[in-house]
């Protein structure tokens, strides 16, 4: 059998293995690249391979700009991974490739590395821009394919999300939408109401149609919230945003999902905490990183 | 009083602060970077201000190419430094500046990040190059007197060091010519025997003379535990050298320091591991970065 993942690099950290790889997407059309850092319980080879033990999986989306790579560079869920025990999915932020994916050059906040986690609908953008279907269910799928054969993993069943800035919306909204199939789901300085805030209505507008307000809220978790039915009493979104973050007040916005979950199955459900002097960088992210693996190891069954 | 650091950042990062510092140097007649973090514990405002309970230092010198943030993005010292109570000062790697600052714009192992922690002598070079008084002398008495003026910080009498590739050789080398002013050493994939090897002679040959085979013992660590007595029982150098490093057989050679160590006072006193499967990355730094923070952390006085 072919393999599907084309292995780049074989990275020796903490006490697993950072793997850089490739991969054929149907979705996206193109070549993408994802990075999965496997924790040193799957090469454990003590570990018994019954269906019980299977190591979980976290998804980490990342923000505007960033490859695979930034995060697994300078967030460092690494050690968190190892403590707890799950995977780590870094995957890209956007179809990349040369003129066929079409793009703004002069803008970094739209086109490669600006994905918004999305399926574009306007014609221009929707044979590459389907980054909601490659992360939600074509990659986790390719995943489990190759990397679950053995039985020790799982990149389906198991799996929490999480995502930082354009990631945390990311993280947000495919949680909500896809109610039951993340056991968790937190988010580092998330853009909370895209529909409102400059990164968010030029991505929309641009992938979805600027009248076409209908998708729009099928993306927002501001109107996500209001349609989808928390039904788990245990239901909680996990949120750290910095008092310090230069995009807290035109961008992020939490305050508005504060608001727009009143009311709704999801009120009191989003623990927001604005945390004193921390800005928008991996600095911060780092920091919180270990409160966030314990929240998802936790609703992972780990602890 | 004027300050003698310009402040360019100030970033919140774990419990602590980063601050990334530009200052003037004598040594060097240039302006230098220098990254440090101030942990949690200074800003701990129960603490006491007596003498005994001022935090202390660990210098970490980076390898060639490296500015003052990569360490400070990647390495992963701030939860360490939280941990134990101890500062992280990241000094620059050379002089920097523009053409008045003599370089090689072709070679990255010389020149510009590659100031190798000796003082040159050859004339072109001797006016800037001056790594290794900037680092064990001018840098800490400037942090004493600037942030030490409050009585919680300590960067001169309870300090140690370690470093990375170049940085690992600066920290080995310093340690020994400065027998008994820090308290510990370690290194990371250091360069052990740069008088034999090819990145060592090249800078050597350059900063020194080709000919002045005099200076390079003076700088060299395989000289260097021939002259300098190991006076104290406790004293170990802990050392981690990946398997899969790329550099290991032709630049860095810890074989060659375990070789001269034998018969000398440094005799066992060099606990190098060499750890299966690691390279030369910050993923590898990383990994092992508690481990040194430990050792550090009992050298010190804080465990």
């Amino acid at each position: 059998m072919p393999k599907i993942f084309k292995t780049n690099a074989e990275i020796a950290t903490c006490g697993g293995k950072l793997l850089k790889l490739t991969h054929d997407s149907k979705e996206t059309g193109t070549q993408m690249d994802v990075n999965i850092y496997l924790p040193k319980q799957y090469y454990d080879k003590s570990k018994k391979e019954c269906h019980e033990s299977k190591i979980p999986t976290l998804y980490y989306l990342s923000g505007l700009t960033c490859t695979p790579n930034n995060a697994s560079e300078k967030a460092f869920w690494q050690l968190q991974a190892d403590k707890y025990g799950f995977t780590v999915v870094f995957p890209d932020t956007s179809p990349r490739g040369g003129d066929e994916v079409p793009d703004d050059k002069n803008d970094w906040s739209f086109g490669k590395g600006a994905g918004f986690y999305l399926n574009a609908t306007e014609p221009k953008y929707a044979a590459n821009y389907r980054m909601y279907d490659y992360v939600h269910k074509e990659l986790p799928s390719l995943l489990q394919q190759e990397f679950g054969s053995d039985g020790k993993l799982d990149f389906i069943k198991n799996k929490s999300i999480t995502g930082h800035s354009m990631g945390g919306y990311g993280a947000i909204s495919g949680f909500l939408k896809n109610y039951g199939a993340y056991k968790s789901c937190s988010a580092f300085a998330p853009i909370c109401n895209p529909s409102v805030v400059g990164w968010g209505i030029k991505c929309f507008s641009n992938y979805l149609g600027s009248d076409n307000k209908a998708a729009w809220k099928q993306y927002d978790p501001c109107d996500l919230v209001k349609v989808v039915k928390s039904t788990n009493a245990s239901d909680k979104v996990l949120i750290h945003v910095g008092t310090k973050d230069p995009f807290l007040n035109e961008h992020l916005r939490p305050e508005l999902l504060l608001n727009a979950s009143k009311g709704t199955t999801w009120e009191g459900k989003f623990d927001i905490n604005l945390v004193d002097n921390f800005d928008h960088s991996y600095y911060f992210i780092s920091t919180f990183v270990p409160e966030h693996a314990e929240f998802h190891a936790k609703h992972l069954g780990l602890l």
